[in-house]
């Protein structure tokens, strides 16, 4: 029996090269997509509706490996922070399509639908509800911006300190002793902060008591 | 008398390239740089020691046009408040080139100076010194994932949201009711939550109670 011949274009083929040329040039014009999978731009437009479609499957592909299980069934804060370190290293294996998508409008389903349980995570929580679009986006810049530098490198590739210029530099450098990176280290002591500081706001201006659905081990 | 004749290259030109390219295309390679600037790559080396050099001096513009004086004067916190303002409009104003600027060491003198200051700041508040590179490269991550969005947009620009599907994320993005964009709130919530929470960590685990060198009004 004949085999169904190999079809030439798929949208998973185009996802593949818009990630590439995103993560290679930080951005990609659909002239240039055409040429990288080496087919006429109209060929794409049978696939895929134009650039911004693509940029959602990009987005859509990478929050596909991002663990959003904890949203809704573990508490607010151990959601966050669960859902933190997965999202920084989804962002992270594609640091040069970040800004790309930082800066598009969501409009992928699976996104969505993702931010709408963090809404209700929040909003179930007791946050204002005029609060919680700004904190989204702040949990969102600063696991993006974290993302750019989660490599595993000793903490002096940060900063080249000379030990007579700059004496209390020197001293938090040679002070940071932890047998994780700096970045980690950095990231997970950020994400503490900012949350200690969402605790503040919910106990400053929370609307109904923390009601934890789960217990949470001290 | 004869003028000078204009000199075909500088420093300030060569980053004024270097700029351009980071800016559009996030990143540069010597060639570039020498066909932007219609001259042979050797002859860049009359001026600059190589591309290292060239980020630096990059790194050392941008920074000149952040407002460090509060480091050191002002309370640690109210400091670290009015620097981020500043350093995040900074990097806004170069949104291409963050990815390059943030994943290279920083070497310049300038940088280093103010870095060193931060440093300092925080080791006289009392913040155990083995935590403040962690805390200083949390503060860059978030204020560096902050600069990508500062445009004057309305919330909507960010979801692209279905009342029916997203019952949540419409109510937030409905109840977000603030004459200032959700960028400008967002970065102050998360601002002010970050420094609660490194308030939080200075009374835990401070060494010295705080003392700040001038009077903060309340």
């Amino acid at each position: 029996m004949a085999r169904p011949k190999k079809a030439l274009l798929t949208p998973d083929l185009i996802v593949d090269a818009a990630m590439a040329l995103g993560d290679r040039h930080g951005n990609f014009t659909v002239t240039q997509l055409a040429s990288a999978l080496r087919v006429h731009p109209s060929s794409l437009y049978h696939h895929v509706t134009g650039r911004e479609e693509v940029v959602d499957l990009m987005r859509a592909r990478i929050a596909s490996t991002i663990d959003d299980s904890p949203v809704g069934v573990a508490r607010w804060d151990e959601a966050f922070e669960r859902l933190a370190w997965s999202y920084r290293a989804a962002f992270a294996a594609h640091a040069g399509s970040i800004r790309l998508l930082a800066t598009s409008r969501v409009r992928d389903s699976g996104t969505l639908a993702v931010y709408d349980r963090i809404s209700a995570m929040l909003l179930d929580a007791g946050f204002p509800s005029s609060k919680i679009m700004p904190m989204i986006v702040a949990f969102d810049n600063f696991v993006i911006g974290s993302a750019f530098w989660v490599a595993d490198e000793p903490v002096d590739a940060y900063f080249e300190v000379d030990a007579d210029m700059h004496r209390s530099l020197t001293r938090i450098v040679e002070d940071f002793e932890d047998e994780k990176t700096a970045a980690q280290v950095a990231f997970g002591l950020g994400l503490d902060a900012l949350l200690q500081g969402f605790r503040v706001l919910l106990t400053r201006e929370g609307t109904t008591p923390i009601t934890p659905e789960i217990e949470v081990a001290p």
